[in-house]
């Protein structure tokens, strides 16, 4: 479906007052600035404002019209709606408030139902309106933003204004800004969608709160970023509660952590605040991407150019040494007591000059790089602003300008604006701008490749005994140990014989969640006698406790404990979770997420990023892990919450990992 | 000894050319500008400068002069110095770089002996000068600052005046600006100390990039800050390389991490920005004292209330839900859609008189509150203005404004600002704020015993065996195991019986330091033939690796592993390191250190910041160990680098340790 009429409308009707002061005619005044001219009015009283029209209905305009722009009181939307309608208009800017956010769902369910009734598209009820700045239309009541390529999209029409006062204080331009409030029609799906295709929009930044469909918004994010950047802000974990859990794996995924995967996974960079957003959108709009990691900083003061290293080291970048070719050539024209590792340290003799050359011949060797000064208030700074451009022309590489203090600041700020050089006023938030822009870089060499969900298998039972588990596990291809379930005592010695000495028995029964606090495990059975004897204890001990039968499994090698898991998020669906089990999860909370399913490359990934990484490929001495192996079991068991739909939440814990491969020593599947 | 002559000189002689352009023009303007009046210039021409009047020497000026301020070519300092040093002046300001920064040694080794020849106190060479607002003194290049009650002492002449620009951006005032530049006379030491003792001054921010005495540093700064809030910025690792060394107490201390240890000990405030440092100061130069860590979020917009929240938890501020009898409170007076938890979200339709008393209601309960508000840019942000002014007033307690978009934002800012309100653009730098001085007033609220070091016991051989390294250690009570060293098979029944058995053999040889990799260790030894046939074992083994004899011990319940260490520092000497063993210190890098020696009370500090803390305390099922044991071994053992000065470095390695006490396994002691 077109959002033409919406976008590009031909024609606008403006519904409310336009008396002084009624948002009718601050309306009127902020299209009319933009230059946009087709304007008409419709209010009860018929009142037209300055040069513009007004009528008592659309009707009446004899103009095509295709949008209207709602600022009338709450109880007469749905009415203005119905006579736009008729009238032919196909889109609706819905500023007015007074709807679902105060418990007004009937005057929200009637809008809806009008508008659909006429097939009227709308953003709204309770927004801060759109503009397109490639269209001179700016049907919104907020500051009007500077043209440009970078496209806003905001849940909430408070920080939506926000992002365009401060853009526009940081001369960032604008193609569309887009505030859909409640979201009762157009919302980020759709109004996502017409972003990642509409050719003015070179980068986005979304700011969200919350998502219906995360599934249906990963689809569109990462279509989306394919494209072009998109920059998320979204707030924090959410003040309603921790959901109820009943698995670890529930208790260890906050849903803010599944929002970063699922962002991370789809390509978009996550920002933290406003003020990082602003400047990855001025860097996306200003600078040449950089190629790579590798980052060298140009500095006349020693401390502030060690103290940008550190943060582009913790922001992943690599702060390389000087190789000693780049040393010897920087030694030919820089003061024998400049530093010339990285940072360079060209020192307060440094000139403008000293400035192109060092950059220009480290970025032979570096993607970024970031030109930090601090002059003095009675010298000019200008000569190191005209030796930074100068560099950025030569190399075509990015460079961002920190400049503090000179006789002529504003001037040589002015003077790198105009030449297309960022300016941020610490070396710091530089670093956090070249890290973003390299994560997408690198996410785009990624093949990124998505595994689709298998189909349903089947339903399940009302409560999953471990026999039914591991059958569950072993039909699909996970790597259980040998299991015999085992419901009568005379069965004991032909199971235990074929599994083969020593064997593990464990208690089956509904009642039972915790097997070996309550002394239903026994462990290194070496004979019948042993197991008969061990059976006959738990069949007594359990009496009461709907005693179903045991398991005998195998001893497994110990090798190290994994803890796999999935749970059901309220956004994203299956999430599943993977991490070194006992107090590496449940103390350090060091775990990978991802939104399920998951690809062995992607399960492999996930493992990476776990703190405790190296445990798991062999350091001092401890022997590494089937990591292949380990990363298929993820893979597969990420796929079974699609397979049962029925499962809520699952836990592989532990699964036991050695050189040799891996195996699924007990297991935990909770049904909805 | 008085720096009076520095800060408030009864005259000031200029020494260098005054001619139009040169360094001594721009300075006497300065000093004119802030209103300093008994000023003299000094050059080889005796040439004046407006109505300031030119001698050829010092010597010829009949008025006091105690400050000489130069700014004349490195060749002549010396004697410049010379020169006002024969006239009586005390003390100088030597702006005049090329000395030892450019390896000039000789230069600065001159001035120095002039100095000290005349008991000249001086700042510099290579600095920006100083400023002493309250005495309109301002004998710096540097911008002229706002007078007020914050001040600066920088390293770096380059930072400090960047934040002299900035500061006055921000409409921070100024006391004293001190810039010491090579620093070859009075430095950090003297001159934090002089600021620590000026009553014009109430909070300094420090800006160092190394210190040289590491320890009288520390003295000077617990002094300062028992007084006042000193907030310091230190910039980053060093680029100079990791130092080599020995154990590996040695490497997990990275000398930036006993920077901030050391900071953190004094009760100094680490800021990691510059910003960071101005917003900090800017709280202590406005902002009533927070009485607590409870900090209250009022917003009109959801989703950034949350993200200061998320900030506020991660800074280690409590974001308490607000109490039931507080939240009927608020319902009496907000909207039933206004969020009542913590943030207090007033919605959009939030009222100046409704942010009042919000603001106040909530700070019954609470100790700081951030009011974060986005307007339209058609309404007035005044009226909100208004109600924070009102609430911080009626309250007494610290509220930060963070108002964004109106159609009167600068008046609404500038009334903030004339009626103390702090402003900041966004909440999340407001917590970093609260949070700071909440750490300062905890570091007060601590008694912060440090215990002296004790006496030097004694010198130590060469290299350091075992048998030696425990008899050292149980000489200073700490707490080892029973041990015999055996140098004859013939020794080994009646030391084994009694020490009792099982007993644990290891291999003493200068020539052996992995014992457990060379084989050299036998645990559990169940009777005098095993033990025997151990011992014949490691004779015929280590026969060619100057095999000394055998240590025995009894086995050591296992319990947990910690490991405890230390190593000199080079700026701060010796540097105390605990953390559980294995892993937890390898791979994760999760220690905890302070500069030596430290108190049982300090040591239990360090270890609750440990990561793996709970592991020790009893989790799951797991045993606690017996911490205020292991607080007094890390306690007694911080004392050993002062009872013996020639050791370097030691691990403890691991130390046992479980509910019923703690046992030092294993030890290694390094000489210098």
């Amino acid at each position: 479906m077109s959002l033409k009429a919406l976008f590009e409308p031909r024609g606008i009707v403006v519904a409310g007052s336009v008396s002084p002061g009624k948002l009718g005619s601050v309306l009127i005044d902020r299209l009319l600035d933009g230059g946009y001219q087709n304007i008409f009015v419709v209010n009860p009283k018929g009142q037209g404002y300055g040069d513009i029209p007004g009528f008592v209905s659309a009707g009446q305009i004899s103009a095509p019209v295709d949008l209207v722009v709602i600022v009338s009181p709450s109880f007469t939307v749905a009415s203005v709606l119905e006579d736009c309608g008729k009238a032919g208009v196909k889109a609706a800017v819905i500023i007015t408030s007074g709807f679902a956010e105060v418990g007004n769902k009937d005057g929200e369910a009637e809008i809806i139902a009008v508008a659909k009734k006429y097939g009227i598209r709308f953003i709204g009820p309770n927004c801060a309106g759109m503009a397109n700045t490639d269209f001179n239309l700016y049907a919104t009541l907020e500051e009007k933003p500077l043209p440009g390529g970078i496209s806003v999209l905001s849940q909430s029409g408070a920080v939506g204004g926000a992002v365009m006062v401060a853009s526009k204080e940081r001369g960032i331009g604008i193609s569309k800004f887009l505030s859909f409030g409640n979201g009762s029609d157009l919302e980020v799906l759709e109004l996502l969608a017409y972003l990642r295709d509409d050719a003015d929009t070179n980068a986005i930044v979304l700011y969200i709160e919350n998502i219906k469909d995360g599934r249906a918004f990963m689809d569109v994010l990462k279509s989306t970023t394919a494209k072009k950047p998109v920059i998320v802000i979204k707030s924090g974990r959410t003040s309603s509660g921790q959901r109820a859990t009943l698995s670890h794996t529930g208790s260890l995924s906050g849903s803010d952590q599944v929002y970063s995967a699922a962002l991370a996974q789809c390509g978009a960079l996550r920002v933290r605040t406003l003020e990082d957003a602003y400047d990855l959108c001025q860097g996306f709009a200003v600078l040449p991407q950089p190629q790579g990691d590798k980052v060298v900083i140009v500095t006349n003061s020693g401390g502030p150019g060690v103290m940008a290293a550190d943060q582009a080291d913790d922001e992943g970048l690599a702060v390389l040494e000087a190789s000693p070719a780049l040393k010897e050539e920087l030694g030919t024209f820089l003061s024998p007591y400049a530093g010339k590792g990285n940072p360079i340290d060209i020192t307060v003799e440094g000139t403008g000059e000293q400035y192109r050359r060092a950059l220009v011949t480290a970025l032979a060797d570096y993607d970024s790089a970031l030109a930090f000064y601090i002059g003095t208030p009675y010298l000019k700074a200008m000569p190191i602003a005209e030796g930074i451009v100068s560099a950025a022309k030569e190399t075509g590489k990015p460079i961002i300008a920190s400049l503090m203090v000179g006789s002529d600041m504003a001037e040589a700020l002015a003077y790198l604006k105009a030449n297309n050089i960022m300016y941020l006023p610490d070396g710091e938030r530089a670093m956090k701008v070249f890290a973003k822009m390299v994560q997408y870089q690198t996410y785009l060499a990624d093949k990124n490749e998505m595994v689709a969900p298998v189909a349903v298998k089947a339903n399940l039972p009302g409560m999953i005994l471990e026999p039914d588990a591991m059958d569950l596990l072993k039909e699909n291809g996970l790597p259980v140990p040998a299991f015999r379930f085992i419901t009568e005592k005379g069965q004991l010695q032909a199971a235990a014989a074929e599994i083969g000495y020593p064997v593990v028995m464990k208690v089956v029964s509904p009642q039972i969640i915790h097997k070996s606090d309550a002394k239903g495990v026994y462990l290194n059975l070496q004979n019948i006698a042993e197991v008969e004897a061990a059976y006959d204890t738990m069949a007594a001990a359990f009496a009461d406790k709907d005693f179903r039968g045991v398991m005998l499994y195998p001893m497994v090698p110990a090798g190290k404990e994994i803890m796999v898991g999935f749970h059901q998020d309220p956004q994203f669906g299956p999430v599943v979770l993977a991490g070194l089990g006992g107090i590496y999860t449940e103390i350090l909370k060091d775990v990978a997420l991802a939104v399920a399913p998951v690809t062995p490359e992607k399960a492999k990934a996930m493992l990476k990023t776990l703190k405790c990484y190296p445990l798991l490929t062999g350091v001092r001495g401890e022997r590494a892990i089937d990591i292949a192996g380990l990363a298929q079991l993820i893979a597969d068991f990420s796929q079974l919450p699609f397979a049962y739909p029925d499962l809520q939440e699952a836990d592989l814990n532990p699964v036991f990992a050695d050189e040799n491969g891996v195996a699924i020593v007990d297991v935990r599947l909770i049904r909805k």
